[in-house]
């Protein structure tokens, strides 16, 4: 794929965006406290989580019935033994949370945690070469890992606090046109969080044949119904519990 | 190595610090702000850098003579072209900034980096193995990074603003016990940076074989002398150009 062809369908996305602003044509229903337990990645990041706190954050996902667990790469094998008689999603980060480690080895990493039992990838994209335009770039970096990936799910991380509104929609094209699965807003390391304006701009851009993930300081129940009216499919959050008790 | 060998070594450097406080029987000459430049690495690691900073930053090393420039992963052939007509090294980081990759995925990082010309490794210890106790992960961990090394400089970063007193001794001894060249305080983006009290600690702890680099939020000649008198040997900085000139 040629810069010359990203950078038409990037701009034939933006001019669509301006021309016909989005209506969803499907009805979003407001789920319950107990139904949004459905959306959430059940997520624990930070870089000083103990194994108690990661067993607490397996059990609670059981006991809740959370979309999945989300956990730095080193906690997957044992995410994995603890949600394995439940048959819960185990999801894990790749390049996180800079996005600029090398293509080559955001693709490895993704091999392995696929092969220790992973079922979903989060990657950060590469947003050095997303401002720099290098399309091609950005595009085969995400390339590389859902190819890596084999049919697991991969989410593709924008950071949009660090975006224009052309980079997110430039971002948006090449998650898709790359085969990923979702969009998701944010880190939760960067400056700021999702914001409902950011989601559903990625959710007008990608259409309705991928997810779209918001997270980065979503604490409570109404910040995360707001965010799955606005097109979001998945939440990412650290406080699942609470806002579904 | 097994886990009571290092408890037992950790135990008795601990021991070390309380009874004999340090003294350091070199004379530290204090740096003028010229010869202050031979002590830093020029450091650039911010997930949105251009490549226009990135060549910026290489002149700027190039002109003041820094020790190295400090880069992610993914503009490491950039800046070994770059500073190839100099020789001057290049720096890149591993598992950065949370720690938290696989010790295979830091390993593999480590190597290909090696492969793309990088002179000096940074790598991030597993912060939460560290916390958990578990000596012999965290010293393997940095093993297989300097393995991968070759020989090269691999600095092992302790994110000290995320532990305790006792958990940067330990950190300090299994870098030593793992063949690491320097102990580095901070990534830059945790909640704090380098102090003058963790970088007297971490050389009481390593001795004088090993380096101590400060880093994080050391943005003026006095900040970075102040370091040096306490004994680092490495300034890890994006304020290089103005704190010399």
């Amino acid at each position: 794929m040629s810069q010359h062809y990203f950078i038409k369908l990037i701009e034939s996305a933006a001019s669509a965006l301006t021309s016909a602003p989005f209506h969803s044509t499907r009805e979003i229903e407001i789920p319950s406290p107990e139904q949004l337990c459905a959306y959430i990645d059940h997520t624990l990041l930070k870089p000083d989580a103990t194994t108690e706190e990661i067993l607490t954050l397996c059990q609670e996902a059981k006991r809740y019935q959370f979309a999945a667990v989300c956990v730095a790469p080193h906690w997957v094998p044992l995410c994995v033994e603890q949600m394995a008689e439940n048959s819960m999603p185990v999801c894990s980060v790749v390049g996180f949370p800079l996005g600029a480690s090398t293509s080559e080895n955001k693709a490895l990493e993704a091999e392995e945690l696929i092969a220790l039992g992973a079922n979903e990838i989060d990657m950060v994209l590469n947003i050095s070469r997303l401002k720099d335009k290098e399309y091609t770039y950005v595009y085969e970096d995400i390339l590389q890992v859902v190819a890596s990936g084999r049919g697991k799910i991969v989410k593709v991380i924008l950071e949009t606090c660090l975006l224009t509104e052309q980079e997110k929609i430039a971002a948006c094209v090449l998650s898709k046109e790359a085969g990923a699965h979702f969009v998701k807003t944010s880190t939760g390391f960067g400056r700021a969080g999702a914001t409902v304006e950011d989601v559903a701009l990625l959710r007008q851009v990608v259409g309705h044949e991928m997810g779209v993930k918001a997270s980065g300081g979503i604490r409570d129940y109404e910040t995360a119904v707001a965010m799955i009216k606005a097109g979001a499919t998945r939440i990412g959050t650290s406080s699942g519990v609470m806002m579904t008790a």
